[in-house]
């Protein structure tokens, strides 16, 4: 089932989340300057996936339902689903300049159903054929799902036991129909436009920690939960301004995320999908993570570059000097970052496999997922550095479009801001380029789909050292089998 | 002579500039949100001049009055006074958290006073003695003086004869009283809260556009000035607010700057200091640059690196991370960024010398002004990046401090914001540090003083090549000298 | 035709070509200390085509003569062949930790392959025929080939025309049975150990520069053909040394080239593959380019790099600090660079596709390529910086192993460079890294398959700017779609 | 005292020092092929103080003396003094191109004058009465003084006593008339072609520990001490060839270490600077480092640095390609390199300060000398890749100026390796070039006066974080003063 945004929208509309920002109430999620942003980015999703262009990207027919499907709620079942599910990530963010809202859920379903498979077959649960029940309902409505994972923490230095309990997302209740959960998720992008969240732990649990391995489903505007949104310069100046048509990214915004607040939360049964087995915790984050790194990490952030790179070079242009040895040499080097992440996110996909196997699930290869996302941790600030280094300083110095059209001062910024081309143009760019490099986008790309301490944890722990120890010892002529290799 | 805060504040409120910000008159510069930020870190300025803790850093004794001055109206007579001209761009950037604007005037002073001792000299002209003459005008009135080098440009390719002749500030007409001055100084910081603005070209010129070898001072306030404001997030971020003790930097806010318009305005003589001689131009650019590369390029980032590492630092205490050793790695790399910016800029000022012989002013080492900003330009964004990494997500994804308030949510927030500190707190020096890695810095850093490029020119035109190949040859044996090493 | 290392020995002992080494003629290619170790790395290749271990990466079936080859040999028709060869680079660089020499030979077999393909369609040549007549030839004997590339250039600010005309291979006769050529290449990795060399032209040729456009294949041995070898510590070490179980690299060495000298040497027609058509220059050397930087750039570079992180690990733990906060980080970085060339490398090959289309002839993508390339540039040196790092100063300041045998001092050694091993195993390793970290590598990684200078160019010649600039101006509503997008 | 050259290879021809390279035993230092490239290095130094043009670098006038000495044995009493003995670490490199083997000696010298003056000060000992009656005959006699630091260490994983007692140098027995030691040092630069050595430990100790707390001299050829010197194949080949001219540094070669054994040595008392304190050992080793750090780690390498500078450029202009833009960027990067570690330094000499204050001592600032060694770390590597890259695969990959003048194919290398010079002037250049890029020069370079993380940990600890939280909390309103600015 492939539904239209206005579709999406109206379905919205009829809810009534609890929303705040700034200290207010958003009363209507549809028209909230800030809120609109998600809605209309989410809308555009659904827009791009009745686009003949791009439908074998954006959509692809389920085997749970036979029916053609939004691509952001297919589970994998092939190398090409990962390419494609990658590059869906990329042309979403070519499209939208922020993230697509979908993506986050479509990779917690996938680990969620990657883990219930195997905690089914090792222990007789029935997660997996509730989570593909659940799934057929979203697909079948082409629902918005969104995916809660990170939790609040507290104290890093203290586990979820040793602090104040509500630190991380637990059960507080086990009753007879469901469970009532506790805690908050943060950063949560987009979960208040979406129909459904999708909640699964954030680390690796042990004994004693049953009440935090818990997974389930919660419905938009379900009792007991609050959106708290982040609240910064650039969500001030969406609310401030009369014209959203002069903010960087006009119609689709910064990324914003929420702070999700569960309090007492019930889910019944038939939507829990992990409730108490620790032992699979790790290995339900890590197969959550390779989705995410390969398409949140890697191939989204290859979609912002080419944003970039092309504004950029359009600033380039515009000031005149895109001839310029140095100039060209940076723009190298953004291709360099940009082609070097979506080479490993691409190799993620192609090396990718079944997990477990048997399940008919494909997740993306670990180690060059983990690469695609660590290379765009480093090379996203590089390229906000280079972008700023070309277009110059009028990126963060620039009067407001606004000046442009004011009957007194309006001449002065039409001459004096122009460069090859009318100020106008020049200063809309600059401002979209100002989105890009002087805006959340550094902290994050860094941050978003896991930090790079958590991608380098993932190497060295991936990494088979034992087999390259022994290459050099058979060179080295410390090893039987070099001795041989003497005569 | 050294006057208080209040005095500035009072002098400036009888002035009426004309400026705009955001398509709009700003009427009162001392109480309009964006404006008032400037005045107050001036007011500071003029606040740490009379604290005794401070007195040997923020002042000295001028020659040309035999009084004690603020020492933003010195022009440098020693390697000490070069040391404690950077000294002071550290100490105020870590007093203020943005731009001394006092800054940029203090290094056109400089080095328009070694330019115009030269002209004098060579020339017969009177400049340094009318210089002279201005300076102690400003001494004995302890005046704010800012300075207008950075022209608008238009076409980066062209130069300016080839395009719109006010694409950079030129002599539109020669009278016998003065002269007639049109074009724009762009990225001009604080300049419509300064007393006076000191003009100096921006590029080295050639024969036959001599109207563009033009160095003056002008009041402001004056005929044909106008100032429009720079407007990003983090402007509307502040006139939206109502409460500014929740921005990241309460009081002195981001570095602002503005766009100024001199539409045919006339300077009489005596403020004239510069007027058609194109073969001073580069020196005269050259030796600002020596100037605003040790402050503003260097020891003045130093301050803002310290704000970095100390928000940083607190953050990850109050994460509970503190001794995790990739937090420490991270830290230490954040202090090895700003002691290599100190260690240029220290040198730069210890290794200065007089300039041109006989003229009694000092210079920073010309070299290691220039590592001092490259380094920075490539440091600083790596501290942010840095910082962001062990901040976390929340730098960016948190809600208002207004959320923390609220009678309904504030108890969430409360609850789920709290590290091992209280969440008022941890919010607060996130929102500070969110200015620091989520605002204009990073740019403004890299531009700020000039481009990385404008650094690298000079650094291959200043080093001797030719002794290394001399070096390399003897030792090679490819010289005779070495020939007789060899017996 | 799969053939022994035996034979492969025995074939190339018949032969005779002149071999120069520090100013002296090698006489016996088997045994002398230098060329040897290029022998035994090609037998070694010989051998391991045999092993049924590594049988689907060494060896595949020919479509030309219908029998199992070494892969060396083959044209590839897939992307799981290009997939295959760059496994093969990889597993020979783990196996031999120098060049897989037959390496070269086998990329300008498929550059020229799919070049003369696209000659004869578009001009009615023979050259694909021929080559293909000669690639049979080459199947049918298993015979080693090596591949000629790199003109020595004379003054690179100059063309081959304006210079002494040799500076660049060419035709200096053409005659009824073939062409006479002269000239030289340089940096050619194992030709003197190969049965057969195959060259092509090193750069994009314009008109008047026909005699330049030529490619050729020569037996070793030919008339008028002298190798003389690359001579520096490294070879002394090797040739002083009566036991060269105490090298680095034992048995294999470094990686030896030579310059071949092409002193009027006679080509019949048949197996000439190019003369003359300076049009098709530039697409001849882009078509190896791909082929050589995913192979030789990337794959090959990603096997040293496990033999340096497996002797790295291996002294981490001799030194006792495997455990080590920084040296685990470390260690991590390394296998970072290892991981992202590798997933550049195996996207180049996945995404490879056929080129001309209809020719069955399949080139890597060349982006991907090129980024294997541009980040085995900028690693190698880090992973060389790294290795030393955590090795320690003993690796570069180790007595001889022969000390730790010596009656009277042989017990200090032990004693003195013991680890948590004995100190024979600890100087074995350490050795072993010398010889990457303080040896040839750092130059001869970069410079391979084209410097990195080379690979920019290819990128930024490569990126489609237009379709970013696009998506730029639709987001930022400079465009009628995105007007639409508004509404 | 001042002597000769000649005098010292005389004094040192007099010696019999227990010497083995490669399993034999090195009977005449002068003569030998490798010993005398140290000897003629120190040589150069006594030449190079007796030069005019140097003397206000290479001597100073001694106060414990009264006489002009060689600045290597002079203790520091000013910054100016410190400033000279970084510029002289930096004129003896450029004028080498390899270790002055007097620095270390002369650094450890200071460090232990630094800290017996506060023993002395403390405990009433006469350890620097002593070390100044050494430092007198030093200077009287002009003796060459080496520095031994490094213990063996072993399993790094364990303190000196859980392991082999022999792995850290220390008293073995304390006799009336003196102490016996045991050990063995290594990386010891020139100790075997110095008059003396002296010696200190490497690393904090802690109670218990009290014999390894032992700072002392020995002369060289003293009873119990063997040399075992490094072997690698630049050892090889200066072993192996008959003419130094064609190596890469002809005269004075590689940068030479030994592992220094000390089996029993026995000191008199009046050559003991230190036994038994413990408590001070951790301030010994870091005043040690202050001053080796500046000097060895910065100003040295600068020296280096011109000299791989002024090759790089010489290839350039030899191979026509200088004025290519990336060849300038690339240039222009390695001077950046270059200032910043020789701005580091200076600002280490010129932020000195009396240590203890009352003792007359100065040493370097130790957070300006350990960045100027870390940048150094960094930056050598990165300057080695860059010349490597503007030089070209040639510096690695040709042939022995032997066959330049073979008869039979010195005509083809004159011919083919020719650039803008003759053949013979660019292979000069490039051998000279890969004995920086293609040799020990990385690790040395890293590893020497401790490695990046010894400098790391200095950092962190010498950093005052609090007041940087101090001026955080001020600047964003959480504390008193920031509410008094609030008003």
């Amino acid at each position: 089932m492939i539904v239209s945004p206005e579709e999406y929208r109206r379905r919205l509309g009829k809810l009534n989340p609890k929303i705040y920002i700034n200290g207010e109430r958003v009363t209507d999620i549809l028209d909230h300057p800030v809120t609109r942003t998600v809605v209309e980015a989410n809308a555009k999703v659904y827009e791009l996936a009745q686009d003949p262009r791009y439908e074998e990207i954006m959509t692809t027919t389920s085997p749970l339902i036979g029916e053609k499907i939004n691509r952001s709620l297919h589970i994998c079942q092939s190398n090409h689903d990962l390419e494609m599910r990658a590059a869906m990530a990329l042309l979403t963010s070519q499209k939208l300049g922020t993230c697509n809202y979908r993506c986050p859920g479509c990779d917690v379903l996938n680990g969620l159903a990657s883990i219930t498979w195997e905690m089914d077959r090792d222990l007789g649960t029935g997660y997996h054929r509730r989570l593909l029940e659940f799934a057929r309902h979203l697909q079948k409505g082409d629902l918005a799902l969104s995916g809660g994972v990170t939790d609040t923490k507290g104290d890093r230095g203290k586990r979820p036991l040793g602090q104040d309990p509500d630190m991380y997302v637990h059960v507080v209740e086990r009753r007879s129909d469901g469970i009532v959960v506790r805690g908050a998720k943060q950063h949560q992008s987009g979960a208040y436009a979406s129909d459904w969240t999708l909640v699964m732990p954030t680390a690796a649990l042990r004994e004693g920690e049953e009440d935090y391995a818990v997974a389930f489903a919660v419905p938009n505007g379900e009792e007991g939960i609050t959106y708290i949104c982040q609240f910064n310069a650039y969500s001030a100046e969406r609310l401030f301004t009369d014209d959203p048509h002069l903010l960087g990214n006009p119609i689709y915004g910064q990324r914003e995320t929420s702070l999700v607040i569960f309090d007492n939360v019930f889910v019944p049964w038939e939507r829990v999908f992990m409730c108490g087995e620790v032992a699979y915790t790790q290995r339900a984050v890590a197969r959550f993570a390779k989705m995410h790194r390969m398409n949140c990490g890697g191939a989204c952030k290859v979609g912002f570059a080419d944003l970039i790179i092309g504004a950029a070079r359009l600033m380039a242009e515009y000031n005149g000097v895109e001839r310029a040895p140095h100039v060209v040499e940076k723009l190298t080097q953004m291709v360099h970052i940009r082609e070097t992440s979506h080479a490993c996110a691409i190799a993620a996909a192609l090396k990718g496999r079944e997990e477990p196997e048997g399940s008919g699930i494909y997740l993306p290869d670990d180690i060059y997922g983990n690469v695609a996302k660590l290379n765009t941790c480093y090379g996203f600030w590089e390229l906000m550095a280079l972008a700023g280094d070309i277009a110059g300083g009028v990126v963060v110095t620039m009067p407001s479009e606004k000046d442009l059209q004011h009957p007194e001062i309006g001449e002065y910024v039409r001459k004096y801001l122009k460069g090859t081309v009318p100020a106008a143009e020049r200063m809309r760019i600059a401002r979209f380029l100002q989105n890009w490099v002087a805006g959340l986008h550094g902290v994050a790309t860094w941050q978003g789909a896991g930090s790079a301490q958590a991608q380098k944890l993932t190497l060295y722990r991936l990494f088979d050292f034992d087999s390259r120890r022994e290459m050099v010892k058979e060179l080295a002529g410390l090893k039987d089998e070099g001795e041989g290799d003497r005569s």
